[in-house]
């Protein structure tokens, strides 16, 4: 069967020139037909702030007024995305950037009000192309994914990288073995954040209700693994959460 | 021969929300395979302003400096260009959003100095992938291409929208039978600026010459029927110069 890595990183890593190269150099490495799913978070955060607008956050989540969705359109479509994928073509990666937009690739809704909370421009996915994507990877093309979508009525949506890459991956196990690699500042999943050495090498559903009920797994930990398992029980082979500088090692934390 | 429509729009259009819709109705409705091309040039001040940084132009060109890079990445390759790409999925046209730097679609080099001047990270274009646009254009997909390439060295240039354009014109005259429409404010190249009924309908090579050499044909307009010149000479089949409200009709000034 088809093997698919689809490696997703998180905006801290693009935001560091030497951390980026690193990793871009590591992924221009992994073999065979491959997706990048990137964040950008805090360069947005950074953008909106010079242009004297206001970032709204709620349990780490942005709340996407009209003017904060030009923002993360500007930075997230264009400048990390773009910037990206000159640098994996210097690195002879046929990247092509996307953000769900581009040809339909993903198409999300916008998210209905939560608690009360109005999260504004924010999509949840509801399809992705996965055929579309086989079709470029098989032409030997490099999906470059921006955390955005579109709700097909002409609105782009700001999203979930995480989300959009769990559901990608889930869109492709259809048709190939997906190993989906979650990218963050840690090793792994730790049960003691303070040390680096308390890697947790599996997660199973059982653990993860454990070890979220005990605290052990919380804040943005807890929604990426939650991803993670919902992708494993809709047939993506493994999730791997890991340093971005372990890209193709051993390691990590493996779920399953 | 299998046809193919090029759309270039400016700037200016891409900013008047009535004028755009009414743009991506009309290309909407186009039939066949098509590509659009579009500008943004005030965009991409405005925003610089609010990010207190200057802009500079020289010849009615902009000076790029790094800021600059970043902001007409920001707003050509993520604003206007998603912007414009989810407009026309909601009007059922399959967009997918290019600049030159994705799938290696439209490469150039840095231009060295010219006369002195240094115009900074600015593109010219030195290939385009006319096949993989060919093959894009046969599965339906419509190419959204924002005026910005890169070198293959991991760098972004801003890059003359006209120019690649015409350079998407050549590589699929090879191809196709080719018609490139430079969509702009008035209803064609007018022989006398302040009378709109005053269109060229025909420009030659030889009208060219003089027109310009009597000062008819000036500032902006000089560089675009050179380009359209240029790319008749290289097998594209015509180039048409209207106003944006006119696609698909008669009328403009035609390039032959």
């Amino acid at each position: 069967m088809k093997k698919i890595i689809i490696i997703k990183v998180g905006g801290a890593i693009v935001e560091h020139e030497g951390q980026l190269n690193q990793l871009l150099d590591q992924f221009a490495q992994v073999d065979g037909p491959k997706i990048l799913v990137h964040g950008g978070g805090r360069r947005a955060t950074k953008v909106a702030t010079s242009l004297s607008i206001e970032s709204k956050m709620v349990d780490g989540r942005r709340i996407t007024d009209a003017d904060m969705l030009k923002v993360v359109t500007m930075v997230y479509g264009g400048l990390v995305n773009k910037d990206i994928v000159a640098r994996l073509q210097a690195r002879g990666v046929n990247a092509l950037g996307l953000t769900g937009a581009d040809a339909d690739v993903i198409r999300s809704h916008r998210r209905p009000l939560k608690n009360g909370i109005d999260y504004g421009f924010v999509g949840d996915v509801d399809h992705v192309k996965g055929d579309l994507l086989l079709t470029w990877l098989d032409q030997g093309i490099v999906p470059v994914i921006a955390p955005l979508t579109h709700d097909g009525q002409g609105h782009m949506l700001n999203t979930n990288a995480d989300t959009m890459a769990s559901e990608t991956a889930k869109a492709l196990a259809a048709y190939a073995d997906v190993t989906l690699v979650y990218c963050f500042e840690k090793p792994g999943v730790l049960s003691d954040p303070a040390d680096d050495n308390s890697v947790i090498p599996v997660i199973t559903r059982t653990d993860f209700d454990r070890l979220t009920a005990d605290g052990t797994i919380a804040g943005g930990m807890k929604p990426k693994v939650e991803n993670a398992l919902a992708a494993v029980s809709a047939g993506v082979g493994r999730v791997i959460i890991t340093q971005a500088s372990a890209i193709g090692q051993e390691g990590g934390t493996v779920i399953q």
